[in-house]
């Protein structure tokens, strides 16, 4: 259903997905098509909230940067891909012993991306779908970004 | 503007904020009133990208937490907050060293609270909005919760 | 892959789904099964813009109210279904002669419902997706609510 | 606190606010300045719903509409106004006589614009705040844009 990418691509994309803040959350690319890109999460206790149930927060990280990613696999690289917003809804708790997330271009094009997350809870064989976001990404031209840092 | 609300109650937020994912992502409360909650984090290397810009997640996951919150503080100890969905805009990149969050209650409730949150970026001295989030709540009695782990 | 509902229900459904403001805009009902409502509008001047493009609240509209009705189709008649939000995003300009939206239920509850709404633009024998929404909506007892008017 | 625009610029954005779609809605512009943009409609049959409350896709549609004229306020006349998405939170049912819509930029910019929408419902002497929405908007160059109809 979704088209190969070139390995190099793919490459830098696995090693790119997982760096500052996601490597922080020990997010992991793990499947990688053009216009589709997955996700997962080993859950630890600091993933979990007070109560185990494993945080909001997580699962909205992982489905904007998932998202990004898939809209990373639809331009060359000379661009860059920035979140303008998103919208996740959490439609069960999540308490399994990993997430997988699974995030698909909508709607390309050469400004504005739009792509779809969904947030599963592997709970032992089973999974669960626990959220689903919707991602507004700008492509812009990796010379006009000025590093920070 | 806003009321007090007990020290006792006041105290128990403090710690409860910061538990878990939250912890672990070092944001702490700062000032709490009837309706208001505001937090804020130190920024390090892990809450950052690749290209030194604090992550969106980063923002997401303060937003949100700290929406929920600030419904906390509208209702009695008897009742927990879930957050139903949330969306939020980055206005502009954030790169500062600290990230402060002000979330208000916009809507009380008994059922479903409705909060919104400014992620302001600190530059030194200035202050910055860089991102803006509205956050929809749901008040759950603490009974009806089954704890997780 | 949806169940069939009463006759009866439905044909309430059919009825109700097509007055005051959504009667005013002409949409219609056409298929409606266990968490899923389809919808049609015939598109006419009044529905555009000034430069031809069928306007973005037309959508919304369609969008929202659909994804109600959906959720209609999971309670019982003692129940009505209210709008807490909805985030819609517009993935393509639409100029056909009709819509059709698409509404399905994601996410079944008690309290909450969640539904999705796709808005299709009706171009001769194609149909283009040129919308998409995430609505959250509340089921409450017809008896506590207050009519009006 | 708002810049004042040209009479010139104000005047065509007053008659440009309602064609279409919004002519048949009845909105009408009513204050006019640099990044904000107020308008107002008086409640007919057609706005409300079976129950009486104004159909929540009326203050949808004004809320999207407001906040992008909000926008047109901030660009030269070679720029035309898109909606890329927006998010709509209801607060409150509404059911006054009018409501008016706030519109005001929160981040200008040369290719998209954030504004928020906050809806009154107009009770006799009182307004209360009934919904409140956050919009991107994509500036584009009119020569990009072909007409349709």
């Amino acid at each position: 259903m979704y088209e190969e990418i070139s390995n190099e691509r793919k490459a830098f994309l696995v090693i790119d997905y997982s760096r500052g803040f996601i490597e922080y959350c020990q997010f992991k690319a793990e499947i990688i098509k053009k216009g589709y890109f997955q996700s997962r999460v080993r859950i630890e206790e600091h993933h979990r909230q007070q109560d185990g149930f494993i945080h909001a927060g997580v699962m909205a990280t992982m489905a904007d940067h998932t998202a990004g990613y898939s809209a990373f696999t639809t331009v060359s690289k000379d661009f860059q891909i920035l979140t303008i917003e998103f919208k996740i809804n959490f439609l069960r708790p999540a308490f399994g012993d990993a997430l997988v997330c699974r995030s698909r271009v909508i709607r390309e094009g050469s400004r504005i991306v739009i792509s779809e997350s969904e947030v599963f809870d592997i709970r032992g064989e089973e999974e669960t779908l626990v959220a689903k976001a919707m991602v507004t990404l700008m492509v812009v031209n990796k010379e006009k970004l000025v590093q920070k840092g």
